[in-house]
C-alpha cells in the first residue's frame, strides 16, 4: 500500500510503499478513496500538540473508502460498504473520556493519507447513497464538531438563531446543519465576496468584521437586542468575547478552534452576566456522525468542496490550506 | 410592618414603618424571623448591577419565617406553615429565563429586611422540622448557588472530586453538599487558620493559596495529575485560569461569583484543550432548592453561621460583609 | 362578559352572563377570539377525571386572544398583545409538578370558553403574527402534546422515523412537527380517505389498522425490521402492545391519550426485551409551547382545522367532538 | 486453560481443557478469579433468549481477576492489574445501541466460567483496593442495571424515596447505592425474615408481600399518599401495575427483570395519569459501572454475598440459583 507518514521532528511527510497490515479480531481494512484536510492537520504538522502526534504517523483523520477485507468478529460491516470514520475510534455515544486520545485516527494511530487504513470497526460509518466519497470524505472532523457544537447544553430546535464565523469547514458545516433544522444563520466574515456565498448558502445575515469590528453590536440588533441562542467560535483568541456578547442570556458557545492563536481571554463576568454555558468541543461521538448523516439525507445536502487534489499533489493541498484562501475543504483523491 | 429600604443614590438604607401589603391571588404573607446577607447585597448596595436594582426595593433575598396570612388561591402552603423563600419567584423548573429577573427577591421586588414579605406561592419552600429559621434564612442564594454549579452538564455523584475556593457562604455549602453526596473536597483558602475550619467540615486536603500560589500545581497533584471533577469558582477574575487547569479533561466549572474583580480572563484554549463545560450560574430553580433540603435532612446538616444580629444592627451586619472577616453566613434576626 | 360554565353533576354546560373579574398582581385579562376543543374536554364534561375538575368552571384549555388589560407588576405582555396559554398556568419550563393541576386552564381554574379570561401573566405565549387567533388557539393542549411526546427521553432529530396514529389533533401536529424537523413520518389510521390525506400533509407511508390488523409487522417492514425511533400512541389500550413491537430497541413512546378506553396492558417484557423508554405526557412547559411556535413560523406551518363553530353553536362543537368525524382540530368562534 | 461451555441445545454444561487464545490488537488476558451467576444465565441455559446465545458459548457475564497478558496497542490497561469487565464490552457511556448485543460477554462471546478470560480492553473496569476478587465478580450486571434503574430519567438524589423489590442481587445492589446517594429506601419481600435483613441494611420500611398483598397501598402510606420517587421493578409480570402504583406523580420506574414470568400488563392510563417514565433496562455502560465503583468506595459498601462455590461445583452454584433460596449473589471461586 502507499501511504504519507509524518516525521514530526523537521514536520516532513513522506510517501512510502508498505505491506499491507494483518487484520486481528474485529478490525476491518478500508481502500481509502478521498481524505481531507483540517486545521488540525496543519497543527500536527507542525507539532503544536505538546507531543500527543504519534511519531511517523499516517496523518488526516477525515477520509471515505470501501470496506475490503474483516477480520474475525466483524459485525457492524461487509466488504463492498461505503464507510467513512469517526475520529474517535470507540467514542461510540455520550460523553468525551480523555481514553478516546489513544484512538485518534491520524493523530495516535494510522489515518486516512495512504490508500488503505485499518481501523476497528467501532469507529466505522455507512454512508448514504447520494453522497460521494469526496463529499463524504470532508466530514469527519468539521461536519461532527459543528454538530457538537450545536448541541452543547440543549438540542438545536427549530426556529433558534445561530452565529457562525467565517468560511472554513466548521463553519459552512454549521451554517447547513442549522439550515436542515429551520435555526436561522447569522455569521460574520472577512470579505463581501465570502458574504455572499454565505448568504447563497442560507445565512439571513451576514457582517464584515473588517468593515464592523464591533460587530457583536451588530449581532445584538439583528436579535432585537436579545443575542443569539447558540455560536460556534471557531477563531479563538479574535472572537471569543464578541461571542459572548452576542449570546442571549441562557445561551450556549460551542468552542471548537484556535485560528486566531492561543492567547486572548475571556473575563469571567462576562459568562456569569450573560448566565452563558461554553463547552470546549473534542469532534463528537460516532451516533453524532450517524445522527449529522441522517439529518443530512433529509434535504441532500452536500458539503462545500473548495478543491480536490490528486494523491500525489498531497503537498500541494497542505500549503493551501495553509494559505487559509480557501471556502469549505480541500480533498485529496487518494484512489488516483 | 418594619422595611428597611434602600435608596440607590446615595446607597442608603433606611428603616420605615409601613402598612402591611394587601393580599392578591396566589399571594402568601410571611412574617420573617431570620434574614441573611450575601456578596451580591453588597453589590446592591453599591449599585454595581447597572440599574437593575429596583429603587427603594426592600433589600436581601433571603429569609425564613412563617406564614401569617394567604391570599385567594394559594394551594401550596397554609397559616403557620414555616417557609422560606426561592430567590427568583417564578423559577420553579428547568433551566434560566430572563424573564425570571423581574420577579427577584430583594432586588426587583421586596425582599426580607423587613418583619414581613409579600410572596407568590410559587416561591415558597417548607422548611424541614429540624432547621432553625437562622439557618433556613442562611441559604436561598448561597446554598442554591452551590447547588446549580455542582451540576452544571452532569449530576453529581459519590465518589468524584470538587474543588471549592475560600470560606464565604456559597464555597462552605459547596463543601456540605459534596460531603453528603459522598464526594472527595479539595479546597484552596487564605490562611491555616481558615485551612484547619474547612478540614474539620470534611475537606480532605486544603491548599494555602498565598503560600502556594501556583495552587492547581497541587489540585493536579493531589489527583494524579487528572485534575477534579468540579469546580465551584467564586473569585472570578482571580481564580478562572488556575480554576480551568485544575479540571480535568471533561470536566466542569459553575463560575458563581467576582468577589475578586470584573477583570481577568480565560483563554479559549484552556478550554478547548481540555474539553471544558463552564457554565454561569444563576442562583437556582425553586426545585433545586427543594432538593437541597430534601439533602441536607438525610444527614441534618446544618449551614455555617458566623453570626446573627438584631434587627436594629443591621447596618453592622452589612459593615461585617464588606470587611470579608467572616466564615460561613451572616445573618439578621429579624424578629427581634 | 360571556361564560360558558360546566355543572359536573349532569355534564351540563350552560351560557352566563357575568361581570368581568377585577384583576390582581401580575394578573392579565384576554378578549378571546376563538378557543378548541379537545379529547380530554369530551372526559371533564362526563366526569371523568375523578372529580379533579372544578365545579362550575368554564371549560376549555385552548384559547387565543388580545390582551385588554393588565394587573400590577405585568411585565411579559403589553395591551393590544395577540396570545395564547399554555395549559398549565405556572409550569414554565422543566419537568412536570403535581402542583401544576391546580391553576390548569379550563380544568381546575376558569378556561377559554368565554369572551374573556383572566390569567397570570406566566402562562401567556405570543403569537407569531401568520397565525390568526382561530389557528392559534387550536394549539395548547395537542400542539404542545405531540411536541412532548417527541422528546421524551432525547430530542427529536432529522433523519429519525416517527409513527403517528389516527387523524385527531395531536397526531396532525405529530406528523407536522417531525416534518418541520425533517423526520420521516409513518401512520396508521382506520380509512384509505384519512391515509390520502395523512399522505398529503407529508407521511411516507400510511397503514389503514383496519385492513392490516397486525400492523405492527408493517411498520418493522417499512423500517429494515429496526422499528421506529419514536412513537405517539394516541389510543391507549387498543395500540400500546403493537407500538412497543414498532419500536427500536432503545426507542421512545409518548402515551398521550386513552381514546379506546382504559383497560389493555403492556407486558413488562415487552419494555424490557426492546430496552423502551414509555412516558405519560402531561402536555408541557411553557417554554416548549414557546419552542414549537418557532419551529412552526420557520416554515410558516399551519394547523389543521376540520370546523369553526360561532360561539352560540358551542353545544354542537362538543357533539362534532363525540362523533370522532373529524380531521385536525374543532374550533370555536368566541368573538362572533 | 479450563472453561465450562454450553450447549444450549440439551442446556448442558462441560467442563473442558483448551489452549489459551492469541491475543490480537487491544485485547486482554485475564486470569479469572471469581465469577458469579445471575437470573439471566439460568434463562441463557434454557434457552429463554430466542437464539441469542452463541453455541457453545463460555457462560457468565460477571467476573473479576488479574491482567496476565495484553496486546498490541492496550493503553487503559498493565499486566498485573486487578480487574472486572462491563458485561457489554464496546458500550462504554451513552444511551444503549442494538449493536452493543454482538459483544455481550457469557452471551455472544466467551464469558468468565473458565480460569482466563480474552476482552477487548474497552470493557476492562479497575477494582478499588477494598474490594476482593469474590465481592468484585458480583457487580457487573447486577449492580450496574440498579444504578442504571436509579437513573432513567433524572439522576438518583440524597433525600429521594426508593423502592425495591425482594432480596435478590439487582435488590440489595439498589438498597446499597440508594443509602450511598442517602436516599430512603423502602422494600417489599415475601418473609419476615427477610424483611429483618432488608432493615439491617438500611431499608426504612419493609411491607411483607405475602401478609399484604395490596402492598401498594402501604408504599402510598409510608410516602403521605404521594408515593416513591423510583422503583426498580425487578418481578415484572407480578409486580408491574402495583410498582406504577407506588409512584409519584412525574416518578420513574427501571425495569430489570422478568422473574415471575412473560405476561401481565401495565394498562396505558396507569402511566399516562400519573405521568410516568418507564424504562426498560439493559445493564448499563462502563461508566456506570465505575461511576458505581466510585460511589462504593466513599463508604466501603460490600456486596451480599450469599454463597461462594469452588469451580467443580459450578453445577451446584447454578441449583442453588435456580432454587432461588439465597440472598444477594451467588459466587464461583474460578481459581480454586
Amino acid at each position: 500500500m502507499k501511504a504519507v507518514r509524518l516525521t514530526k521532528k523537521g514536520g516532513s511527510l513522506n510517501l512510502n510503499d508498505e505491506p499491507l497490515p494483518k487484520l486481528g479480531p474485529q478490525q476491518v481494512l478500508v481502500r481509502v478513496h478521498a481524505a481531507s484536510l483540517n486545521f488540525r492537520d496543519q497543527a500536527a504538522l507542525h507539532d503544536q500538540y505538546g507531543g500527543s502526534v504519534k511519531e511517523n504517523v499516517v496523518p488526516l483523520s477525515d477520509g471515505a473508502g470501501e470496506v475490503v477485507t474483516i477480520g474475525p468478529d466483524v459485525t457492524r460491516v461487509k466488504v463492498g460498504d461505503r464507510v467513512t470514520a469517526n475520529c474517535a475510534v470507540h467514542w461510540i455515544s455520550g460523553r468525551y473520556l480523555p481514553e478516546f486520545q489513544s484512538s485518534s485516527i491520524g493523530m495516535t494511530i494510522d489515518g486516512m493519507l495512504a490508500d488503505h487504513v485499518l481501523l476497528h470497526e467501532n469507529a466505522l460509518v455507512h454512508l448514504p447513497a447520494y453522497l460521494s466519497y469526496t463529499e463524504a470524505a470532508s466530514l469527519p472532523c468539521a461536519a461532527v464538531s459543528a454538530w457538537s457544537a450545536l448541541h452543547v447544553a440543549t438540542p438545536l430546535q427549530p426556529g433558534q438563531t445561530v452565529l457562525i464565523q467565517g468560511t472554513g469547514g466548521v463553519a459552512m458545516f454549521g451554517l447547513q446543519i442549522a439550515r436542515i433544522f429551520g435555526a436561522r444563520v447569522l455569521a460574520i466574515t472577512s470579505s463581501d465576496k465570502k458574504a455572499e456565498k454565505l448568504k447563497t448558502m442560507g445565512a439571513e445575515a451576514v457582517v464584515n468584521y473588517r468593515a464592523v469590528p464591533d460587530w457583536h453590536h451588530e449581532i445584538l440588533r439583528l436579535t432585537d437586542g436579545k443575542g443569539v441562542d447558540k455560536v460556534i467560535d471557531i477563531a479563538g483568541e479574535a472572537t471569543i468575547v464578541k461571542s459572548a456578547a452576542s449570546t442571549r442570556i441562557g445561551g450556549e458557545i460551542g468552542l471548537v478552534g484556535f485560528v486566531s492563536g492561543f492567547g486572548g481571554g475571556l473575563p469571567p463576568i462576562d459568562i456569569l452576566s450573560r448566565s452563558l454555558t461554553i463547552a470546549g468541543i473534542a469532534i463528537g461521538p460516532r451516533t453524532s456522525f450517524e445522527a449529522l448523516l441522517a439529518a443530512m439525507a433529509t434535504s441532500q445536502v452536500r458539503p462545500v468542496i473548495d478543491r480536490v487534489f490528486p494523491f500525489a499533489e498531497y503537498r500541494e493541498a497542505y500549503r493551501l490550506l495553509e494559505s487559509g484562501n480557501f471556502v469549505g475543504k480541500i480533498v485529496i483523491d487518494v484512489a488516483h
